[in-house]
C-alpha cells in the first residue's frame, strides 16, 4: 500500500523537487504486527534530517498513523520519503509549505528474513565517498554514490560493499553502518564528512554502553578493520550481521555480534 | 505540456529510482519556433551523461520529436529528465531497461527574457562543493548542493551565487558556468572534480576559439576572478551574461561579453 500525503496513490508530480533535485529525505524501517519498530528513534532522525534541510516534518502522530495503516496492509518494511514538494523551476526554495509525504509498505526482502545467514560476505568498493559536511549523516535522496558503489559487483554471494572517503578513511557499507570490535571495545567511523548516520547505528552505540562495552567514534584506516576481532554491519532492515569474510580476509565467530544483537532489540529507549 | 515515455502524463511512479536516489540525468534547453536550440550539443551531452551512469539513452530522432511536440505547445524552455525507471528496493541496478523519459515545456522565466538586464549581480556562496570525480561534469539529479547554495540568499537583486570546492578552488555558479577574461584570454574552471559541464560552456569555448581568443581550463583561486577584466556566466537558458558586480567588487563594460554572445549564438557546430 502507498499513501501520498495521506491518500492512496502511487505517483507523484514530475515537477516534484524530490525527483528534480533529490530534494528530500527518507527512512526505511521494519514493522511487526502492524507497528513500526524503533519508531521513536526513526521519527527523531526524520525530524533532525528535515531540520538540516529546512524541510517541514509531518506531525508525529499523523505520520505514525499512516505508517501503521500501510503496515497493516503489508507486513515487513515501511519506507517514508519526504520531499520539498512542487516548486517553480530553479533551485530557489519555494515558499514554505508541506512537503510531499510518501509512505509505502513492502514485503521484507529475502536477505532480511530471520532465516537469512547471520554472517555475511563483504568486499571493498573502489568508489570513494566525497566529503560534504553540509549533507553528511543525513539520509537524503541524493544517493548516486551508493548506486555507483553497489554497481561494482553482481555476485549474489556478496552481501555488502565497504566504502572509504576520498581521504582513504573508512566510512560505512553501501547500505549499512559499520562496526568492529578490537580488544573488547566497539569502534565505528565518524560520519561528520560523509555517510548516513542510521538509527540502527545510534541504537547499537546505546546498546553497547548498556552492556559496559567502551565505544569509539573516529577516523580509521582500512587496516583497523582488518585487525579487528569481529566486524559487523547494521541497518534498520537487516538488523546486525557479522562480517564473516571481507575479500580474502575471514574472521571466526567471537561472540560479540550475537550479544550485541540481543541488546540492539531490547525494548528500551 | 508533459510527456512521460512519449505519452501525455504529469506523474511518475513513487517507486521511480529518479525519486528514490536521484538516479538519472537532465537537460534544460531553449526552444524557438517549436525547435530546440543547440540540439546536437544537448543530445551529445545527454548521451555522454547517460553513458557515465550506465543509463539507456533514448533514440535521438524519437527524443527530438518529443521535444518539438512539447515545444509547440508552449514556447520557451524544454526540460528532459531521464531516470533509471522503476526498480526493486535497494541500490542494486535493475535489469537493463528503458529509462523513464520525461519531456516537458515551460514558459521562458522572466530572468531569461531578452528584455532582462544583460549584466547581473553575483555573490560568493559559503557552501563548498564536495569533490567526486565519478559524478563531476554530469548533469545528474543529485542537486542538493545547488539547493543549499541557492538558499543562502533571497535578495531578488542577486542573480547568481559563485561556488568554490572544498579545496578553495573556483568551480561555477549555482546554475551556470563561469568565465572571465584576463589579458585578452578566456578562463574557466576545470570541472573534473565537481560542477556541471554545461552545453553553453562547451559552445562558448568553441566560439572563443573561432574568434582567436586563447582559452584556459584550470584550477583557479577566487582572486583570479577578482583580478579579471570581465567576468561572465552562462547556461543554455540565460545564454551569456556579464557579471557587473560580485559582492563589493564591480566591473565596467569591457566589451568581451557582447562579442562572445554573438559568437555563442552563431549557428555553427
Amino acid at each position: 500500500m502507498i499513501l501520498v500525503n495521506g491518500h492512496m496513490a502511487d505517483t507523484v508530480s514530475v515537477l516534484d523537487r524530490g525527483l528534480a533535485y533529490g530534494d528530500g529525505v527518507f527512512r526505511t524501517l521494519r514493522t511487526h504486527s502492524g507497528q513500526p519498530l524503533w519508531w521513536t528513534d526513526h521519527y527523531a532522525k526524520l525530524a533532525a534530517d528535515c531540520a538540516a534541510l529546512a524541510l517541514d516534518c509531518p506531525d508525529e502522530a499523523e505520520l505514525h498513523s499512516e505508517v501503521c495503516r500501510v503496515a497493516e496492509a503489508e507486513q515487513g518494511v515501511v519506507k517514508i520519503m519526504l520531499t520539498r514538494g512542487i516548486g517553480a523551476r530553479g533551485y530557489a526554495l519555494p515558499p514554505r509549505r508541506a512537503a510531499t509525504c510518501i509512505v509505502l509498505s513492502a514485503r521484507l526482502p529475502d536477505y532480511a528474513q530471520a532465516a537469512a545467514a547471520d554472517a555475511i560476505v563483504a568486499r571493498w568498493c573502489t568508489l570513494r565517498l566525497a566529503q560534504q559536511p553540509r549533507l553528511a549523516g543525513i539520509k537524503h535522496l541524493n544517493r548516486l554514490e551508493n548506486v555507483l558503489a553497489r554497481a561494482e559487483w553482481d555476485d549474489p554471494a556478496i552481501f555488502e560493499g565497504l566504502l572509504c572517503d576520498d581521504g582513504g578513511v573508512v566510512v560505512s557499507g553501501v547500505m549499512s553502518n559499520l562496526f568492529w570490535i578490537g580488544h573488547g571495545e566497539l569502534f565505528t567511523p565518524d560520519l561528520s564528512a560523509c555517510g548516513v548516520a542510521g538509527v540502527a547505528r545510534t541504537r547499537l552505540l546505546r546498546a553497547a554502553t548498556r552492556l559496559g562495552i567502551p565505544t569509539h567514534i573516529g577516523r580509521y584506516p582500512p587496516a583497523a578493520i582488518l585487525a579487528a576481532d569481529e566486524v559487523m554491519i547494521c541497518n534498520s532492515v537487516i538488523g546486525l550481521r557479522r562480517v564473516a569474510r571481507l575479500d580474502d580476509v575471514t574472521w571466526p565467530v567471537a561472540g560479540w555480534t550475537e550479544n550485541l544483537k540481543i541488546a540492539l532489540y531490547e525494548n528500551v529507549d
